[in-house]
């Protein structure tokens, strides 16, 4: 009962694997395993025992099936799962079984396997999102004195280049992956507190436990368990969102330069199944799908967090499923923005060509402030405004138009009035902006 | 690579096989076989041609996990799906081969197969509904009379009956269902529109196959095709939105009832791992669990309503994966409650020691009023006040303090007295509303 | 202390009127008022008291100030205004003092209070909503057959009738609205339960005072109270959010169609501070904006449904707000995409000019099926995209590029050879789905 | 035109104030005046320029409701206030008026005063954080010892302390807020680019001129304007989300234990309008109703990301209210949270009854670990679940039936039985958690 086809779009084959039921049985395998093995050492429980439970641990022989049917009785999966642990321990070692998940809650077991499960996810994002980067970065300065049009609401405005656009997208992403990695780095932190989150069953042990258990699944230890303080995942899951957001950036602006009209860059992209002129966006699509997904679930998280008292009624039961689709959108979203960035061919001719087929009127701001130093800025606005419907009426260029006036010729210098709409003299501090960007972006990945 | 571990709080065994690879690739095919069935009797294509695709069109023979694979290249599984159908046809009937989809676009076959995986959800649903209803109906009818603590802001109110709160779990379900009944109507319609909305490539015929092509897959024939308004979707995840709402005023009630302090139901419940003394509301836990995904669910499929043109990048790519969680989520939750209800015991007694426990100042409202009718309301509360403040510092009863005051004494009857903390004598229209309630949901069961 | 200038963008003046102060004060003491006049009417008060609540009940005499700051220590509004308008008759009517708000409990003012507000809000939006798809209506006749590129996945595709398109538009708002409309009749009812929702103040005469309060302020009559069942307000705010998506829809292609590139249709459009040739979507930025608040309101909404027992702790009290909010945004949104229909300004020729400039390419799946007619749609497949290559390579027609290939030739009359890429010839059903669209939308409107 | 009726529960008075007309209007005056400062020290207008335009920003003399007005047209307030502002100039020096704004964007203007606004809000969220966590730090170390049921999915589980479970509150908090101060300073940055984000109209001296502003408004200077890149202000929202919902924990938890039933905790609370003997849980009240907007708000600014090339059409114009409604909810909740605190009771005497009141029965698991030391688990568990039904059925206490059973007598000490029951003995590392917690919570607050 897959459901590959649904999912495809939302996930990748690597994430979906992180979160599969083999690799969550394993990490509660793990946590049991790893629970026994500090118990034994620290004397609590005996050595036969931690082996026994150990021994008894492979994923391949559970029947994933009924413990998930038996879920839905008791709220958890985590009780059917020690009951079939401990059976198949007492079939090698009756004393044994007494031992399993000694001192342990359900809630202890299921949140530390998704925190596994999340570590695992969180070296196949930094992964992408390092490449994603790389690539951003060489897109960068590949173009970084490519000029093209700035769009402001859709529309022409002033000249940038497609190196300070590319260096906007890779900025926003590195500040968003630092959330991201923070809160990882908060997330991925053991849950052990047993019934009532004070490790009473285990007398004084607890703390000396939690440290070794903590140490031995490479989790952080943290000051005390959180059964009902979800603040931790619900910031992971708003950071995979803020980070998606920014990746949802990128593909809009992809995609919309991408349009038959524009022309600007294009992906590898896909093909239709009976128009074979077309080449669509598919990247494109695939990053902003997955991404709306993220602020629905990050609100579901959010709205989760009122727990009450020790273990929830309700918030908690659910989130498991809400990270998982979080991470695994996140990482479909940033694993086809790689692939389009990978992909990408940059038309600067098509970027010229759009500047130039504004006729000039884009410079009309420039117009205005070249002319203002010695007529005043309402003279120049009413001046420029009037070569602007001049331009537009005629079909010739603005430079010409501007070139017939008398109150221009006498404002700017024959210099001024030829390069009037090159856009290369018109950029301002897009470079210097640029350069900015891409050093923090570079110096981000710095090891 | 199922989730069965993760997802089995948030979805049924019978919704997890609604929406699986199976079930959309059955309904897929169904979409391609009874198009060619349709256009073959309309001699579009030769009769051969629908007969070979109708062999080709089995479930088993197709690899789901490579077109899954396909799928994020071209942002459908449709076209590695249509592709690997075509294939198939080829090998028996090669000219068969050449009028596999035609003339259709891949959202055509993919909204229409979700269109038919949720037919099948509606079914399961309206069962679990009227189950539900039904119980609750009788529910209510038991415990017409039944007296307990109204509460309002968590605190005691005045008191109410516990067949009157059923009633209204119950006419809050009928009315959510009624709209969700409404959106499936509206949204089990057949989308056929071809490349561009126009069913342009079958010449002046694609209204005729429309309508046939709906016959013949049990769907509504909508006024066009509407790949880019995306309306009826976001309705009826929205109308499953407010259904799991209502549910989950109901689960939150009941779990409030069955705390340890309260204990006035109790649900069969789960068992704790550790704590044999303990039984837990782990239905309500499911109920809210799946409850709790609804809404950022609805958000994200309203925020992504704002579909470009003819067919949208990212919109709809992810739509899908959320209408299919969205029902899923939606039916486990009233398959819990459904099982809680079943499963309810009652504590007539315990609702009547939990009033009594309050020493009668809950009924200060109600003498209140009486007193109001002849010593003014200002006077009246003044008195009761005080009563309210000499009941709590004496651990007697408000009756005995009421009956110690001359100023009350005069004021009311003996009778009325006797019987001021009497819940059943302040129930005001309780039985009226309780009966309008569960006449209005008991035709809403009629057929 | 207002908020115009943040709020300019996601309100109207009528819709901020709707729910100012002075709005919410005078439908409270209209609920206080008609509750009196009803009560005297059953003969439960004294007619003098309803006469002296009267009296009392004029807006402009209220400190709003002191109300909303007491309200935060009640956790309402409602406790602090019965007070100042108990004061206020107590002026002129002491005794008169003792019957206001009698029997009530706050949330029925409250949630009263809101419904009267909706009800002005309805018939805003409602104007609004017809004017606009009276507009859509006569927009989409008059281009009945000018021809557009039709763009799936923002790539040319196959032609389209703008006509099509702006049916498309109404007829999901239609749709949409009838949801918003049958919504505002299920919520636009009288909330009048006291403390518990029994009534029990008013011992036998609560139905009865109900009914008669619910007509005098021209509400419906429910069943009974629902203080703690949300369901209709939350079907409400999605209904918006729905329309508010469906509008988003219509700004988004508008927005599209005006880029400087594209330039096929403009609204009347907003002047850039500093760019004197631009000409922006304006109206079509405060649609999104608006719109882009719904999803997240109805999630609220949604996630607030889960309250306790017969008062909620929280999730009621910030319901208002929210309701409100998605009212304004809706209408906002609404009247925006209003302005920006009655000044659409459509260019007809440029929309050829882009068909032409895609050099006849999106024909190619017109030319597959002509041609398969004859020779397969393998071979068609094959020589079309050749044809298409030849095309781009060539910078002539594609029209051109067919008729110098023999195979071509053969297969396609001269007749279809020359008219191969007329879009007038190649729309299929678009003008059959229209001319339904556009009959359901006009129905929508007769009274 | 106010709307503090509605708002008075989601927004304080100082969040109002904050975010007010008159508080953006100064905060776009002050970039307006400091713009020019900063330019006219840099040579680029003349010094009587700026001289005018200070002269001029004074706040009282705007007709807001005409600018509000306006913003409708062009979707920004921020033309038609540079048009009164500009107006205003002109009537003192017709010169200088053609300096104002100079070689800014609407965006710049409106994103840095939402930006001046934010700061005064992180001033009020920051002190009323302080104020609460230092009340929850001593709360908690008064009552380090102070036992109570700790209680999983509503029911009794093992005894915690009082002094736990409110540090568990502050550390959740605390981890919150580090959050917020963190997106704090990153979002507290000037935005100024000019109309692409190049600053192309000040030539070469756009990065001097970002740099000197940035300093006088005392805003971070960022590495370049970021008119299109939401990150930085989505993930301020989410951050306030999490705050937020770390809030709704300790009120959900602070509700429950106030109810009557359970009587553990009172706030100050507030009355009902019609029940003298109720206290209501009002502050809790308005943090849960606060608290629920946030979801929703965080939610809407993630989905608002997409932004297109340098200025979008639609997410960006809804932002401001949706930011500012953020801030005051979250802020909202933080004032109510902390006069809960300020004003609450605790009853130890209520906690240790309500653990009477169990019986003992609470003590199960302890029981079994006792036991199981010398005759297993397995027997332990069968032994403790007889002696909690013996319980339960007798009416007697399971520290009696213990000492009833042979069994149990063998194998616990008569000191171990006899605390059998004592919560202080089974509290495991409450106390060593709860000073870490705290130790954390106190170094926050550290200067």
């Amino acid at each position: 009962m897959g459901a590959r086809l649904i999912d495809s779009l939302v996930t990748t084959e690597a994430l979906s694997e992180a979160f599969s039921d083999a690799a969550v049985l394993r990490a509660m395998l793990d946590f049991e395993v790893r629970l026994a093995a500090a118990q034994a050492q620290l004397g609590l429980i005996p050595p036969h025992a931690s082996a026994a439970i150990a021994r008894a641990a492979v994923v391949d022989t559970f029947d994933v099936e009924s413990i998930a049917h038996a879920a839905r009785a008791s709220a958890t999966p985590a009780i059917a799962f020690v009951q079939a642990l401990t059976a198949r321990v007492r079939t090698t070692d009756a004393d044994a079984a007494q031992f399993v998940h000694w001192g342990a809650t359900s809630q202890d077991v299921v949140d530390t396997a998704i925190a596994l499960c999340l570590a695992r996810a969180r070296t196949l994002l930094a992964d992408d999102h390092a490449h994603l980067v790389r690539a951003l970065i060489t897109l960068s300065e590949t173009h970084a004195s490519t000029v093209m049009l700035g769009r402001t609401l859709l529309q022409p405005a002033t000249p940038v280049t497609f190196g300070l656009k590319v260096a906007g997208w890779a900025a926003a992403l590195v500040r968003a992956w630092s959330d991201v990695a923070a809160a990882f780095e908060e997330t991925l932190v053991l849950q052990f507190g047993g019934a009532a989150g004070t490790l009473a069953a285990l007398g004084t042990a607890g703390p000396d436990v939690q440290v070794a258990l903590a140490a031995s699944l490479q989790l952080a230890c943290p000051d005390a368990p959180s059964h009902t303080q979800r603040d931790r995942m619900a910031r992971l899951v708003c950071s995979f969102a803020v980070y998606a957001g920014a990746l949802s950036k990128l593909a809009t602006d992809i995609a919309l330069l991408m349009q038959g009209e524009v022309g600007e860059v294009s992906e590898r992209g896909g093909r239709s199944s009976t128009m074979p002129h077309k080449l669509n966006p598919s990247g494109c699509a695939v990053v902003l799908a997955s991404a709306s997904r993220l602020p629905g679930l990050a609100s579901s998280c959010l709205a989760s967090m009122a727990q009450a008292h020790e273990r929830a009624v309700g918030g908690w039961q659910g989130e498991a499923s809400i990270v998982r689709d979080a991470a695994q959108a996140c990482g479909s979203a940033l694993s086809a923005a790689a692939e389009v960035i990978d992909g990408l061919t940059v038309s600067p001719a098509r970027m010229r060509a759009n500047i130039e087929a504004t006729g000039g009127v884009m410079f009309a701001e420039r117009a205005t402030f070249l002319l203002a130093r010695t007529i005043g800025r309402d003279a120049a606005s009413r001046l420029v405004t009037d070569a602007v419907s001049t331009t537009r009426a005629s079909g010739t260029t603005f430079r010409d138009v501007l070139a017939s006036m008398p109150e221009v010729t006498r404002a700017l210098t024959a210099d001024e009035l030829a390069s009037i709409d090159a856009p290369e003299s018109y950029l301002g501090a897009a470079e210097i902006f640029r350069q900015r960007l891409i050093a923090g972006a570079t110096s981000s990945l710095a090891p």
